[in-house]
């Protein structure tokens, strides 16, 4: 069932390897029917390379197996408490992706420090906090869900697809798994420019807020002018 | 009509994937044809591999659209100050290209710190100030445009065919679109290295005048003796 | 004879190239069949695009050559002496990638300060003392391995299956030569994300040891739950 | 004539963007036949995919053009003066490979601080002084090739096949135009984990005396074992 939604799945998990966000299997896409409440996800610890659409795993919100040969991704509760949390999104991806991925080891948010962050993001990309000893033990990748929920709570979403998880790696997400992947390769291009924009300058500053709601607005909301969809 | 041009400018534009300048659709080349007034350039948000020679937008200087099913790239209106104040340019190219947008982003003009530098490009590659408030609000893309030529009024920009706006990223032009996109990659390599050779040596000097001007004059102007030309 | 492990290593040393590990030959790749206590390694020298499963060197750990038209690799002694005093691995990498030999010149251990490292390898990533002239003068390759083998003597080394040797670079172990290429793949990786995160963050600390445990062990030992294999 | 010695130089240059050391046409390969004193030159500023081995130009040692329809690289004046100085190298490289480049511009030497360095290159990669204002008006490209052969006028030019020119990039040579292109690649990844490795560690030193030797003899001279050679 839901043959679709995993070849869509498939697709965007393949885009990884595409882009250069992931080394071996350390990465995963999954994408929600909010129908059926069902959501499609990678297998655990499977090669890209050998990976096959009916490879994907259907899973409920609570946590059951629904369809698939496969343990689904050892992140998968995590993917499930943004969903619960972020009911307007459609599509997660977590990755490894190197420059993200040094930003979250170095414990620090990303500040926005010019458009092509402006264009996608809303202001600095968090960097949650580490678990604590019992939160990891009790339920690791539920707790990291519940951490990112948590502080996204009076925060919106939409207009920050993007998080840093402290001392491990980012999630994003987006409308469904595509465009959580598009939002994926955005972190790490903004990842990169902004460590080297600190070295070149190390008294940098953000950009003004007005050049980043110019360029926020001119893709988002009703006065969005870029591309062709108006 | 302008076939020809279109052609040039889709092939121009396709060159930018091919030397990693842009990511999805962060870049843009345009050509203008003199005699008619009119330039080609790329429509906006359409991917790379979907473009076609047909695609290319048409406009005129005054902000026309003279052919073409899409809408033109958002960057439009600096492109149009840019052809109305250089007038001895044939082409533009704008793109978020990774070592150029981090200068931008750090704010700094870029030294000339060696030969690969001075071959093209004669001195520090500036980088324009933000806009104010009012200016993005009043024409954000025009007022881009309006800075930069007034940043070059009393300037030779045929000796500096680049520049960096500040958290924004760069432009370049050249003749035609093609040596605009040599420029475009010209500047990324160039950002590189300076950012490097920074680290290297905190102590660095830009290189010596006699160097700059002996690069620069072997391979531009009457005694030029670069290449096959002469 | 034992084809089927030339076979093998002749693969995992093609591995070396495709994931960027090696420049020329400066690399290579052993296994060893435990029950013969032969071993198959990489000949010195020889170009990896011209290289044959029936050039593998098949040698003992005497250091006698069993069979094979070349010189073995010149790092063998090295070899031999892990394989004697690790009796629980199958095979053996070393290279000069990059961003682990830039550690192992700069004479630093590796930080755990991520998930990517804590999944693989449990702890720092030690980086072993120079050789004595004395040492090296008398038996270069054998006594790196001495070095090595006495560094991990009251160690797991199933647990850190990585050394650096300083100014001079990595070598990484595992189950057979297709795991230790695995592990020297994921140690550049980790070496690469630790460089920049402490450029990032110059008072960055190493990730909780609560967290370093939770993801060694999900993939580690009897409580494992990544991936198929349970 | 010398239609081997052309297929050679034109094998060799194209290595260069296989590499990854050139961008456009910004590096030159020649090689020599020491009996008739005529050596083959990439044309200057030609593409690389569209060159051919009959587009190789054959100079002598004066300077004249002996055959070819188009004129020599620019850099013909130094080549010619490091073949008359350097009476057993066959081969010449000039590039703006990126890291030794950085290198150049920071104007400092590259330290050897491992064995990938001391495999190849004994001792420190010397950057040479920038030429005066008077050696550049006079004769820009051959003073260039005099600083360089004045500089190892009393050292081993064999033992450290690259040089560093301030504020521009590296020359290399060998054998051959083949080895002079391979120590070209050694260069750049040595400048890379140089540069890496300072980051690293600031406080970082040389490598000990005693392993440069190791490694640099090892590889060559009478008592070398490496390879396949002996």
């Amino acid at each position: 069932m839901l043959e679709e939604l995993k070849r869509r799945v498939y697709e965007a998990n393949m885009l990884l390897p595409k882009y250069g966000l992931v080394t071996f299997t350390w990465g995963n896409v999954s994408e929600i029917d909010r129908e059926t409440g069902y959501f499609a996800i990678k297998p655990s610890g499977v090669d890209y390379d050998k990976l096959m659409p009916e490879d994907m795993v259907l899973m409920d919100l609570e946590g059951n197996k629904i369809e698939g040969r496969y343990n689904p991704s050892s992140d998968t509760a995590t993917h499930i408490e943004l969903y619960k949390a972020f009911t307007g999104i459609g599509g997660i991806v977590h990755t490894h992706s190197p420059w993200a991925t040094s930003w979250a080891q170095a414990g620090r948010g990303i500040p926005c420090y010019g458009t092509t962050h402006a264009d996608y993001m809303y202001g600095e990309i968090p960097c949650v906090r580490n678990l604590t000893k019992e939160e990891i033990e009790e339920a690791y990748e539920k707790n990291t869900g519940v951490l990112i929920a948590d502080y996204f709570k009076d925060k919106d979403y939409a207009a920050m697809p993007a998080v840093l998880c402290k001392n491990h790696g980012p999630f994003t997400w987006g409308k469904d798994g595509a465009e959580a992947v598009h939002n994926a390769v955005v972190l790490e291009e903004v990842a990169k420019m902004a460590a080297r924009a600190e070295q070149i300058n190390p008294d940098i500053k953000e950009a003004p807020q007005s050049l980043q709601d110019k360029h926020y607005y001119r893709k988002h909301g009703a006065n969005a002018y870029y591309g062709q969809s108006k």
